[in-house]
């Protein structure tokens, strides 16, 4: 089978056409820093304690006890639950191709052949449905997310093919994708999943195996969503976005994880079928949420209710639903975006929602996440206990394991495939997006290109690149200067000179043993939003760089509630700590009606002191124990 | 039976104990005027709206297939359907009770016949549960809304009862409380209703028949609820205020109806078995909410998610959920604290939540009703169609009906009560607490008391008071100055005197003719809100006497999201318009990152104009077609 997996490279995504190229994990290796040490952490930590919260919760198990004929006796966890199996499956591929861990290959392996025993004999495994007892196959195309699990298996089947290896899983995955093709083809099941997923996964197993019926099938499930295909719910057909075709929505609308998912594979089918009306469409959707329905972290999908985006500039901070899959959901987005057109904006994306909404998610010591992401904090959390297993959005502390815990094991998968993220080749030269300690593989021209990244970004602005390897003839080494990096500089044999925001490039004979070095202002700067953002008007936001940070009460000795921030200075930087000049209000407590006939009715100061409060980056917060915290300051 | 129908005097509330007597429906008419209007509107329209959409989604019908033995086949709605009839019920009780007009007599007869006729010999009724093919008894005590449909058909019942009858619906409705207190009594089920509501019912059940078991059955409701009684659900047991018992709960939580409703209950036990523990507890838990968790509006419940409370401050206009119900529940707990305490912020919250959530609520046609109640409307709504059913939180404009259709018969049960808000008695006199034009026909001291109350209130401040009939001893008259009202006046024999916000008394003896005037300084005025709540931080509102106005679009021949108002004069009233100073600006679309280093980050303004804008009451907007809408307008 997949002829192309020994061109493997490790690569999550990997179109035929675009603008950019991929570089795998193959090519890029993460060595240490910032993102270095989260893959780490995930290496040692989140990948087993994922692991052993599904198995602990019987949801591994429904495979064992489909395999056995005890199902649905058995059956544990929500009617998902198998995705999240599939989901570890695919970290665990990234994170044996990062690493050729032989004790992670085994894992794998032994995972894959229990869901292998559950497959039937015509391809379809879900232990959810279709046994006596069960609901009925495809009986429930709304909300039983058969073709959504089917998607996560076969995008662990993908990532297996693609770092090297042609087994059991990736046989499951494409006998998967064969029943779904056999199902709902052009003469079969007219319907399609009430949450995208499957498309993006089809998409990428065409371009693993070359078959074009996968290509076909996910192109059939794009067109024909948006119809009303999928019946009447209460939150209406926008929820799972089958109010409007995609390549007919200006803005990203409902549920924000379907909603991005569906542009992932959108893009991916745009990019195939050189659909470019398609690929038109979904970028100027994926342009204009970034516009006015993003956070400043980063995040999407600002209502609770059904998970979705809200209406233009609606971004409350203390309700910022922000889950952690819909940031995951626009890294993809936006990492397909930039591949297909370059546009330096979605890789600017890509970083914001790495550095404030991925890693905000894991705790520090990797055994709890965050599922939504609010950016205030109005009263302290409670500490989960270790055994506890939250709603989705209840605590203001990163919980264990949820009911509905599909972001752990989506951050898992992502974290392990950091590396992909890092370059891309064109014809002209090497393209580095995100800064790491990394080592670079490429080619160019039919040479290779070997880039060493030396850096302590995003605590400090100064990336050195050093050429390792060079082709013989001229090339271009381009280098990201986010869009907030106004008066950066670029260092080279020629000198230092400013560059602008956008790709600084170094073009002409680079070779071996050259340096070109990067500086990037990364100290702390006063943010304000457009004043449609009414949530936040009269407040400011701090970004140190690409991060964002926040107050948080244990730094602060008293409730954020209480603080009002000078800008008339810049904020301060001292010892590594980032500081504000702030009024702190000892409040009276609010006992009467809150409205009057004067400015500041209600609160009553009973004194106040002048201060440098100290900041943390937000993607640290809550790692001290119960806090409030806010993002978005007010101003005095 | 019940012994002190002959004492009905159309009272929907008839505490035995309290600081203040209440005058019913018997005693006070509202003759005209803004309550007057809307009266009528009900009268005409609003029931036979609400009886027609019953009767044609066959929730009515519900009672006949149940007394036909054709359920669960025929069924028809949701599973708490039942308790909309019993609401209609009860608005035709008070209407038959306000009016005495025999032709709504006859409908309540014919309707409450229907459900008669489908009550078990058990007492037991209700169209979803215990049969053949149905769920059991009682077996979904969450979720299920039995106990909630018994309530309202008791409120029904006690509603017939004070309106002078005994005839088979207080006979329906006392046997169905007898069944509820053999089933849930000491030593039967243990469990309480997922929704409260039952508790309010019983309570006044017992006032109407003076049997004991009832206020023992809703005592026994309101303590066991708060320990844990219902079970988990993905919301928490705070949901429905099972996670701390009412009396240990500081400010209200969770599902916002079922807040209120419960402490209505509370504290009407609390009044009858003089439990002053229980009474202080609800007093501060509500004072609390109206102080921390209440809209500009009186609108409660700042979250769709759960329809629920938020967190203190937590009050985002455009996320306002506000339900109309809400707003009801508040209405009740107010007046019954009112009653209790004699405390002018309850009859000062009943007013603003009258004024700015019930009236809100219907269409000025009366055909279309608004279950939730947005403070700022970004993005024009649709015109729903004359035979839809919404969700009960999409539209932006008032629907003719929805699938949970609480609001729309809630509105008609208290709008035609509403005469029953107006004025109370106490051992020294009368106090009038609402103004419409209207007669108060009171006691004092065994002797009559007939006030005549002639005003254009709210549109006018000026309320004159004339006696029609006075006791032959002194005794006082205390009209309420609402807290805004700074700068009124009390005008009688004696001369033209300011009187502070509170109750201004006119004491000693007032006699046959004598004239007493207050005027209000309504004048429209600039109201600031508590700087914790960061949602309009920035913002003002403009409040005319108890009325909020808003901007809405058609005025303004714009998106609201284009106007900045300038404060440093008071808002200007002219030809009977409100408006205010402002800048107009034209935003162009946005398509940037919208935050940045500079305040205005994103939005760019292609030109700006300085000029007057109208403003409308709120409870009018959304009358004209589509429309954007804000209450809290961004200052310059």
């Amino acid at each position: 089978m997949p002829a192309s997996t020994t061109a493997a490279r490790g690569l999550p995504v990997a179109p035929s056409r675009g603008r950019l190229r991929p570089l795998g994990l193959d090519q890029v290796s993460i060595d240490g820093g910032f993102w270095g040490e989260l893959q780490q952490l995930n290496a040692t930590t989140m990948i087993e304690h994922a692991e052993g919260w599904m198995e602990r919760l019987g949801w591994t198990g429904n495979f064992d006890a489909a395999a056995e004929g005890r199902l649905p006796a058995d059956r544990r966890g929500r009617e998902f639950s198998d995705s999240e199996i599939y989901k570890l499956l695919e970290a665990m591929a990234w994170e044996y191709g990062r690493t050729r861990d032989d004790a992670m290959d085994a894992r794998l392996r032994r995972l894959a052949a229990r869901v292998a025993r559950a497959q039937e004999p015509d391809g379809y495994v879900n232990t959810r449905f279709g046994r006596p007892g069960q609901q009925p196959r495809y009986s429930d195309l709304q909300w039983g997310h058969e073709l959504y699990c089917f998607g996560h298996l076969i995008q662990a089947g993908v990532a297996r093919a693609r770092t090297g290896h042609d087994d059991e899983l990736v046989q499951v995955a494409v006998r998967a994708a064969d029943h779904v093709c056999a199902t709902f083809g052009p003469d079969g099941n007219p319907g399609v999943c009430g949450h995208p997923e499957i498309e993006v996964a089809l998409v990428e197993l065409f371009r693993v195996t070359g078959e074009q019926r996968y290509l076909d099938q996910a192109r059939l499930f794009v067109e024909r969503r948006g119809h009303g295909v999928l019946g009447e719910i209460e939150f209406g057909p926008q929820y799972f976005q089958d109010e409007t075709p995609v390549r007919e929505t200006p803005v990203m609308v409902g549920h924000a994880v379907r909603a991005l998912y569906l542009a992932a594979g959108a893009a991916d089918l745009a990019v195939e079928d050189a659909d470019d009306e398609l690929l038109e469409a979904v970028t100027a959707q994926t342009l204009a949420t970034l516009a006015r329905r993003t956070y400043v972290t980063g995040g999407m999908g600002a209502h609770h209710e059904g998970e979705s985006f809200g209406q233009d500039f609606e971004l409350p901070p203390d309700r910022a639903y922000s889950e952690t899959c819909a940031g995951i959901g626009s890294i993809m987005v936006n990492q397909r975006l930039l591949l297909a057109t370059g546009d330096v904006r979605h890789a600017d994306a890509v970083e914001r929602t790495l550095y404030n909404v991925l890693a905000t998610s894991p705790a520090q010591d990797g055994h709890g996440f965050y599922y939504t992401n609010t950016l205030h904090q109005r009263v302290p959390g409670r500490v989960p206990e270790p055994d506890e297993v939250s709603p989705r959005a209840a605590s203001s502390l990163r919980a264990p394991w949820f009911a509905v815990s599909c972001c752990p094991s989506n951050v898992t998968r992502t974290v392990a495939s950091l590396g992909a993220y890092v370059a891309t080749t064109d014809d002209d030269g090497v393209q580095v997006h995100q800064y790491a300690p990394s080592t670079i593989r490429a080619q160019v021209g039919g040479e290779d290109v070997v880039l060493d990244v030396r850096t302590a970004y995003p605590a400090d602005g100064h990336v050195q690149v050093t050429v390792l390897e060079a082709p013989s003839s001229a090339w271009s080494l381009s280098l990201r200067v986010p869009s907030w990096a106004t008066g950066a500089t670029l260092s080279d044999a020629q000198g230092t000179r400013e560059v602008a925001p956008g790709y600084a490039t170094v073009s002409g004979e680079l070779r071996r043993g050259d340096v070109v070095v990067l500086d990037l202002p990364v100290e702390a700067r006063w943010t304000w939003a457009d004043p449609r953002v009414d949530a936040v008007r009269g407040q400011v936001a701090v970004e140190r760089g690409p991060v964002v940070m926040c107050l948080e009460s244990v730094d602060l000795g008293a409730d954020v509630a209480t603080v009002q921030v000078a800008t008339d200075r810049a904020p301060v930087e001292r010892d590594g700590q980032v500081l504000v000049p702030a009024t702190v209000l000892d409040l009276a407590e609010p006992e009467a009606w809150p409205f009057g006939t004067e400015p500041g009715a209600g609160a009553v100061a009973a004194r106040s002191e002048q201060r440098l409060v100290p900041l943390v980056p937000y993607h640290h917060w809550a790692n001290r124990g119960p806090s409030t915290m806010r993002v978005w300051l007010p101003t005095t």
